[in-house]
């Protein structure tokens, strides 16, 4: 299904999806400066993303509001001291993680809040709570995706049996996420393939979010728009957890949508990204993260690695190889 | 011709070529320590990649041969003297660009060289010296390559004559070769089906050699190999000119061949890639070399963008935008 001789031409329904607050808040524990989010907000405007993701609604029953910046819990007041009404064409989306999000309170009528989409994000073994997430926030108002995380190391029938399920509720959106940067092109072919058939079979659109342990991102992203895939999340040198996400920069330059303009992601990284890397926030494809990808493992070892400042990488190789 | 569901089978066609002296040459002027080399030329062996490519053989009445380390002139005698006689598996390239190597007196007959490949380095105006070089090359009795560079700037057709003329030669192998780093994998695999056509009517094969402008070396090296490209070039930690090149260690993770051992390449990064990047040699993935790469222009200004340690990333993508 590529689009082989379509890459000079857009297809409108293609949507950006900014998530530097969400996932590169992973890593420097959502501590940004409102200086800093504003100055992002004000970038997608004029880049002309489509939307831009404030951070998690996580829950302060179970996390410590003194641990993390503000954008872990992404509170509707917060963000509208950064947007005010956000009399915008770009759109707010915060993601709620299946079992870590008191949504039934903290997530407030559409009508009443800044924000516009809800992401829920939940593993293959969590649908059904993912499900009652959905029709809560469907029924609230908003627009509303489903980001399955790690179907690299799910089962093909499970995951038919998943989209099978989330293709009955009021769901938008169907998310591939390669949470592992485990994926090849060619797999993202494949699974756009087993999404398309749900999506037509019910009336959904796909999304996809990747990792770039690999230097896959980037690549994963474009493959997936040639598959048909709409929703295509980026962040901003490509900060994410572990080796990061697609970056935002490649992305614009790719698209040719002529509403997007790169220049503005360009100046923002110079600006704000590559003064947070001077200050010594670490993201970023290295040899662990490759190695995790690779081997198709959660990257939790790499960023511990990345964490303790271990450069010994031949040892890492044997002792995630002998994972089991 | 992707080869969707074989992913963990092999083809045995396939061999990886190290151009880890030659094109890193390019951002150190090929000094490299002879302690380098020997370790670079272990390595290979014990991970099973097919080709060493050592360097060039530039004419050293063009060069100063006091300006340059030696492997911008791959002498046969320095050669042998890290590989001694090379019994072993893996065989030694160099890479002889029209117009600046002396290949008639340079370049001696295989019988007494140590080196096996000549790969052949071209642009599409200069086919008709190309071809003198390969017959040169082939009478002497090696192996031949022909590398028609920046192929991203030219026109289809004189492409399809280039390969037309080099197929009625001697040469063994076609490669595609994106210079600039500004070709999607969709259109690598456009000219691999162009490519594939002239070496099954003429009996060649086919390779390719990637830069890393837009983080897609890797991305386009494994398209190639799902296209029918079997010889795939790589460079430890993607050290090469600019942005670099596709890395040894993500290629060796991803081909299913046994005969390859990526631990040994993941244990020559750690030891030798990552301290030369810590004594000041710059190359990889940066917005300038992304910037050049999008707009489908020869990296030189990104380079000394590079060189005189730029970080107006803004103003340079004004000035490369506006470039006619």
């Amino acid at each position: 299904m590529k689009e082989l001789l379509n890459l000079m031409e857009y297809r409108p329904s293609v949507k950006v999806i900014d998530a530097t607050l969400r996932d590169g808040g992973l890593v420097n524990d959502f501590y940004f400066t409102d200086e800093f989010v504003k100055a992002l907000y004000e970038t997608n405007i004029k880049a002309g993303v489509d939307y831009m993701e404030f951070g998690y609604k996580a829950s302060t029953e179970m996390f410590d509001e003194n641990k993390f910046g503000k954008w872990k819990f992404s509170k509707d007041d917060d963000i509208r001291a950064i947007v005010g009404d956000n009399n915008t064409n770009l759109k707010i989306s915060v993601m709620a993680d299946v079992g870590r999000c008191d949504y039934k309170n903290d997530i407030i009528n559409k009508a009443d809040s800044p924000i516009d989409v809800v992401r829920v994000a939940t593993y293959l073994n969590t649908i059904p709570a993912a499900v009652d997430m959905i029709e809560d926030a469907a029924k609230k108002g908003y627009e509303v995706c489903c980001n399955i995380m790690a179907i690299s190391n799910g089962q093909e029938s499970d995951l038919r049996a998943a989209l099978d399920i989330l293709g009955k509720t009021p769901v938008d959106v169907f998310y591939i996420v390669d949470s592992y940067g485990s994926l090849y092109p060619e797999q993202i072919e494949r699974l756009a393939g087993i999404y398309s058939e749900f999506a037509a079979k019910y009336g959904k659109k796909l999304g996809i979010h990747a990792h770039n342990n690999q230097q896959l991102a980037f690549a994963n992203t474009i493959e997936a728009v040639g598959d048909g895939v709409d929703w295509l999340d980026a962040t901003y040198s490509s900060m994410g957890r572990g080796a990061g996400n697609c970056a935002m920069e490649l992305l614009l330059g790719f698209l040719k949508n002529p509403k997007y303009k790169p220049y503005y992601a360009i100046q923002f990284v110079e600006q704000y990204m590559n003064k947070l890397k001077a200050e010594g926030v670490v993201w970023g494809y290295d040899l662990q993260y490759m190695m995790t990808g690779q081997l198709n493992q959660h990257p939790r070892t790499a960023i511990q690695f990345t964490k303790e400042k271990r450069t010994d990488y031949s040892e890492f190789y044997k002792e995630v190889v002998a994972q089991d």
